[in-house]
């Protein structure tokens, strides 16, 4: 289906981490490292970490060159809050392994609705757009009633009591009044990029 | 604590019902119905059903005068899509019931986000805001990030799957960004009206 | 955003679909009717029965002619079981209604895996491909593993005991190991089909 | 709105909230500092600690001096038991914060009657009251019969097995039988407090 | 164990209920029959109908005289709502049936607590109170914080949104601050009654 | 009525604890500490360690003498499991603490049947029995049908998966087909004595 | 992998149901017809009934001879209470179709133990036994516990409040300490034996 | 029924176990031990340490000789991701204590189809499966499907967000559409042996 292999770290040993980059190394191919908090990053050995282009915030790596950028951005990932960076970012970070730039912007809450009108139109230029939020949730369906575009909602773990670990953000999401907005997993970043790649390439066959 | 009181009417006998408005005769009191749906309401008795001032949206019916209205009304009951009515309607007749006008606006829904903002101002004039969504119930939050009033939410059971007979919608209330909304139960517009009526006596006293 | 207004008519009166319908006729516009049982459908006066091009399975009506057909197929419409045709009836016949084909496909869940294999050329070649899945809900997740296009999962609210509704149906999809599945909510074919039509605007913009 | 940002700072590392209090300093601003346990506080640098007036118990910290007093207390906080005190004390620094006096009043559950019948005068004198409880939570429902003012339930995560981090006590106060009682989330003392400070407001305007 | 067989009626044919009362006739032994609605009842046979001690509230039956009577009441059964009674009743008939008289109370929920105070010293007097209650629950909280005797709490099925069929009920005297509350499954009057008899038994050995 | 304060240790800091420990010194009063595991009770001062008789398995401690026995045991602490021990511990450490000696017996799960009835008439003889069980909690069923007893369920929070934290085990007590059982929150062994008590006092009042 | 087509008939018309048994007769093939409720079946045209070997209490048919006899019971069918029994018959409806005999043992819940006990030797004889149990679903730990055969434990939706449409069941049967009891769907007769039948098949084979 | 006693060890403390250990040394018995995590292994006595052939990845340990082998492997044990490994492990571990092999295959989840349909030969030969999977949980339905034998389904914690610890994998499988799959609690590869065991004793018998 034309995806790498994408490496989810949590919960793997690091002999088992170090492992699966050695065999990449042999048969010279380039992974995505997923869910790979700074602790287990930095338990890693230096040889193998300096082998790796990492970034904190999106728990993500990228071992060996990520495909070639493939012209400007066609994908707004927009999200909530700045609790919510961790998902966006892994998101873009995805995007940008397979070679696709993205327009990130960040803070624009519906709870102060100003400040997402103001960006409305550069959002609405994007055919795909990826909208990331916790608690109620509320950015995806607000886009997807101002915005025709592909409009991918990704709830996030953020918040405590009923949030209840990003479920209500996720059923906010799916029972919204939007149509056509679509929904992934919970804090799934990388799966909201693939989605978007996907549309990218319907549009590129 | 100031209410008279109301009568339930969900699952109680035909039977039931005549015996209490008998009784409310007698003692020369008036009461409010709530949750009297049409086909209950038919099968009372003409006699009583002649004594009652029923509306069939809101399910609720008064048995004598409501109060006497005091004043211009000081309370939006604002609803997201017009199958919310059911509850915006029990609010704002609860709200009559105790001599309170309100101002009600339906349709407003966050999926459609300019037909709201077109009318955010007339919102803001009132002290109280009920604000009734179902769904991904976003409605409230945007609410309460554009206006300093009380914001009363009330989710409604609209809505299938996920959206679970408005669990969906009560969660997403209860973990909103918008700091200060304070939520009902599902369904619960009279709930919220008695809610509205505790502020509007706080003001008066 | 580009979609007619739809009308969710689970729930409605037979008095306001019929004066929904009036207005539509004064205002000259189409529109769609989506959760309109048998029943329901039934019980409207003949002469508004006479101007809807209704579908049973479906439950769905065309008031006024539907948009123009814009081509061949470009979008795959795949239910699991014979049982899950209400949903993805109701995602064709609202790509129908605006104006897209689709390529439907029945019966052919992963419990009988070779049913399904016989198909995968022809799915493949679509940019856009709606898996209407209930139960266990493999269909998405197998399809996702096999082609490169856009895949959309539509849970369905069929079966018993822990199928609960649809919400086993949901997680699975949700949790699918399908690199970029996204999904929509319990039995909502209509959305499905809104958003294939967001990545089609996409392709053709 | 009308309220200050106040920063939510469980979860955020100790280099991002050193950033936002220098920039609060830059811009000359306040800030509310919420949800910072004494560990994540204690790893700040010294030079920023000393800034921050910080109360343990509450998790909560006030950047710069908080708004001048406005009046005597016109709003109660009540707590049902000792370990309840975590989110009432956040209620009553978030009031105290924008400059409203309170009454805290702690350990009158309703297992112990009448430790509270004894304080429900004071309590009464007050428009609004903000009951905070675990548990089974029947405190809120128990005032909110008694007297007329605006009562705010908050529910506590409090408890173990059924308790289920809250989620019983929320639904007892959704579910409650005193006319007009308002909800937050769970352990949502902040967010009380707002609410209770739109009712001065109203009061005031 | 000592308890006669009690026949659940719910769900069961009329043939059969029919073909289970002719049985217990032959054998000569007497029936307790539980959760029987009025319309089931209604569907026996004339010849049946007639030898069944009928109520129609708590939906139960007597095949055969019930257990001589054994003293004065030693048990209250205390309903919070005049909608509980459906279960209250069901264990003073249970009660009845086994030759307990009992001592019925009704609508002394804690939302207006003073009608419940003055019935407390009727109910310390006896050695088990049965506290019937549903939507927040919490009578049997108040009874078992204010006296010493054996409280065993029914929650009931009462209630819409988050009362969610009695399951807040339950959770909330499940996690109730009264210690030694004890707790049966919704609506279990029966199973109430039957707890109180072995207490009876314990008393009496 | 009539039970003395306990202190719930669980989340209480060291100098809280101390703090309560010496007031209860001041006032000359005896304390039952529940919920102190070993790690928080190691942490408190040698001086005040010195004065609590504490036993590690039930994490439960006596601060100043617990009650004087008052006779041979007339309730069986029963344990399905070696797992479930700390637990039915707390029970009988509770019963300890107020003067109740017990019997206890543990290892008796009816996936081993043949254990359980070897001891039955052991525990038929005692008026009350505490039956503790997690997983499927089949244990209080099996009892409350061989026994006239007052039985008394405690779920227990021992398992994984679907186990849930105790929630299956309290369900399957809840829906227990032996008529009479009642049942305490999961893990509440201190609860179950303080019912088995109430018990003991009304046989002997 | 050897099972014949089983037609679920729940919630298809009959007219679609017509249809089905008119294209089997054309093929000549054999169908098994499961969750066809005495209303359903009774709508059907007589001279499809006339094809039916039809039973209300299991809600099945058998369309067509079933298939030969194999040869004496190697699969006990047990349930706990006769309320049980729509399940239990669909599990030896459909090994009869398969022509698996099975021996049938009712009413043997374990609130009863002894009633149990004095079968277990009848049981243990058989290497496959299906145990189906309701509420607590105490049985087939109990026969797990007591026979080495293999045991397939399915749970009914019997019961009401926590038994939760038998989820409660289902989790009890999973969380069982009983080693090596396998579990089926809620009610799900049909499954259970289809799985007993692979089993005699490992032993035929 | 023909089981050794299996040490269940999380939770135990180390104390416990090497006690365990002794006790069985000196009744001269082997022991399984399961759910023992190298971390809590290595706390061991190197004494005891020495007399456990203990295997991390199952987190299992044998204690004494596993029973002889019995011949060539007649179960599959097959996971679907990598991650699975711990419960797959587990199972096989069980089987070869017991004297069963089994033939292990890994990372064959239908996300990549094809390399499941390599090695379906293999698995059809076996007359038992196991069939471990996560997320999804599509696995097991596929093989179900494919082939005729014995197919246990065991489901995984792995995966995250409506993943739910493995809820949803376990839905998944309880609602499957390939008849007459079983399924066992979250991670429960022991348990999932047993039940092979129980299958090869009928097969033996």
């Amino acid at each position: 289906m034309g995806f790498d292999e994408a490496v989810f770290c949590a919960g793997k040993s690091v002999t088992h981490l170090a492992q699966i980059l050695d065999q990449a190394q042999e048969k010279g191919i380039r992974l995505l490292l997923t869910r790979l908090p700074p602790e287990q990053f930095s338990q890693l050995p230096e040889a193998h970490r300096a082998k790796v282009d990492y970034e904190a915030i999106s728990r993500s790596g990228y071992f060996g060159s990520p495909h070639a950028l493939t012209g400007p951005p066609r994908i707004a990932v927009v999200a909530a809050g700045t609790s919510d960076v961790y998902v966006s970012r892994e998101a873009a970070r995805t995007l940008r392994y397979y070679g696709a730039a993205s327009l990130e912007i960040t803070d624009v809450g519906v709870a102060g609705l100003w400040r997402l009108l103001e960006r409305v139109e550069d959002i609405r230029h994007m055919p795909v757009v990826i909208a990331v939020a916790g608690m109620d949730a509320a950015l995806p369906t607000v886009l997807g009633g101002l915005i025709g575009s592909v409009v991918i909602g990704v709830p996030t773990s953020v918040g405590y009591g009923v949030a209840s670990g990003g479920q209500s953000a996720l059923n906010a999401m799916l029972a919204s009044c939007a149509p056509g907005l679509v929904v992934m997993n919970i804090d799934n970043g990388y799966g909201a990029a693939c989605a978007a790649l996907r549309v990218l390439r319907a549009i590129d066959r």
